[in-house]
Parts: C-alpha cells; structure tokens; sequence
C-alpha cells in the first residue's frame, strides 16, 4: 500500500496518492475577482499542477465532481471545462449548485485520477 | 494499468474502468415529464446498462451519491431506490439537496462499483 | 476481488471494503440536539469506529466530502476537524452547503480511506 499526500496543510491535502489512484481536494481559485469561465481555467491549471505531482495528468481522471453557486454558471463553466479537455479522455463527471466556502468564488472542481 | 471510457463525447465519459473499479458520471433522466419515483427507476436503468458495459453489475457498487432539487423528495425516491436494490448488496451512500442542471430534472445519481 | 459491507441495513451499508479501499456512506449524528461542533464531533468517531470495523483507520483517509446546511456553519464544523484530524494525515476535503435529510442535521460527512 502506498499513501503519499502533497501539499498537507492546515485542515487537507491537496493531493493524495493510494494504491494507484489520485485524489485532489475539492479545488477553488484564489482570484475570485474573475468571471466563471476565468475561474475555471485556473482552477483547471491548479489541478493539472496537483496531478503532476502525484504523477498523473489529465488524461488519466476517472471521475470530477464541479460545484457551483448558482447553476446558470454551468455554461460559462463548460467553456473552460471544453477548452481543458479538448473533448479528449473525458472523464465521468456530476456538475450540481452548492453554496460554496466565500460567495465570490465560482466554481470548485474535485478530481478522481489514475497514476 | 486499465483505463477504458464509455460512450464518451461532449462534456463527459457516461462510464469509465480503471484499476477495477467502475466510475459513472451523474446520471439524469431523459423523461423529465415524470415523478421523482419514475425519474428514479429510468436513472437506476441506465446505471444498470451503464455497469453492464463496463463488466460490472448493482450487485458490485460500494458507493452511490444521490442529489435531489428538494430533500422532501428523497422518500419517494427511495421507493425506487428500495425496488432497485431489493435490500442487497446496499452500497454506501449519501443523499443530498442540490439545484441541478434542469429545474425538472429531479433526482441525480452517481456510483462507484468494483468489477 | 474483495467486497464486504458492514451494517447493511434498509437503504445502505455503513461501510464497504473493496480492492484495497474503504467507503463509508455519508455519516449524520443521531443527537441533533447539539452544535455544529458537537455533532461533528459525534460524526467524527462513528468514522473512527467505521474504519475500524472495515481494518481501516483515521491516518488512511485520502479523501473526505463534507455538507454543512448552512456554510456559515464551517469555521464550527472545523473546530472539531482539527481536533480529530491533529493537523495530522491530512485527506484531500471538499466541504459544500447542501439541505440533509433533516434540518436538525448540521453536518454529513462520507469519506474513502484505505485499508
């Protein structure tokens, strides 16, 4: 059993590895004074950034759970979310509305990959 | 490792295999024009068709989380819950309130099972 | 292929075992005559007492979704977190508002460890 975790901070982890899976943190942007589509993109980026760390990509997520507050955002969303993936390895996906941590952030991506 | 995507296009992947296990997307129902308990039993279908494609069946989930637009709801969706599962096999699970994609979309499942 | 499930009864299983992981279902206090705090801490040690039951234990979780009915109810909530967590192996978290199954219930919690 392997169980690796990166960047273990006050109350998670952004990323864990075990047995050959990647789990990240529920992922929000720390620019918040962006729309939801630029929200998006650096949310993605982060992920790509926590995924590379624990040695996956992503072309390798199983499975993303998205969070926004307000579900009309879904469109906007989706640009980032088309752009990121390109339409390639797309992974099984639930896209639902939830008040999050601070009103002003928009979106918040959790991932499940392989390594 | 094994990675394989199902009826994949678009936004998301319906079923994705990986490391033996089996990840649905959110699954919704097509008929919005019924009531929860039948929106139910068409997404409990599909998940079964979903399973079946990826070498898996309802007798292998170990995880399911159900989203419903208002949480008065979940008791009529756990007639057909109840019906699906027959009481065997019962994965974990959590049932949550959550505005979705489409105001007459009334019930939202996604599951994790082995192979 | 392993798959035990722990306390199977009516709608789902308290826990399941399954290639190596662990998942619980989404675990609310039965005293909702408490604060956030106080129920959270309830949740925390059903899970410690879960993962026990399934050769699992608190240092092993990898990935933790927790709803809170209100997200004002958050800094709370984490009060009891930090205790039970000792700032310690830290899992990936994502921690959304969402309505429960009764409005008494101030926190839900589901995590997924490994053995």
């Amino acid at each position: 059993m392997s169980l690796i975790r990166h960047e273990s901070k006050g109350i998670l982890s952004k990323v864990v590895e075990a047995n050959g899976f990647v789990f990240t943190a529920g992922i929000t942007p720390n620019n918040t004074n962006q729309d939801v589509t630029a929200q998006t993109r650096e949310v993605t980026a982060e992920i790509d950034r926590l995924l590379a760390l624990a040695g996956s990509n992503k072309s390798k997520i199983v499975s993303a759970t998205i969070w926004v507050p307000d579900i009309r955002l879904r469109d906007k969303m989706n640009i980032a979310w088309n752009e990121w993936t390109g339409g390639q390895n797309l992974p099984g996906r639930a896209c639902i509305e939830a008040k999050l941590a601070d009103p002003a952030i928009l979106v918040e991506i959790a991932v499940i990959a392989t390594k």
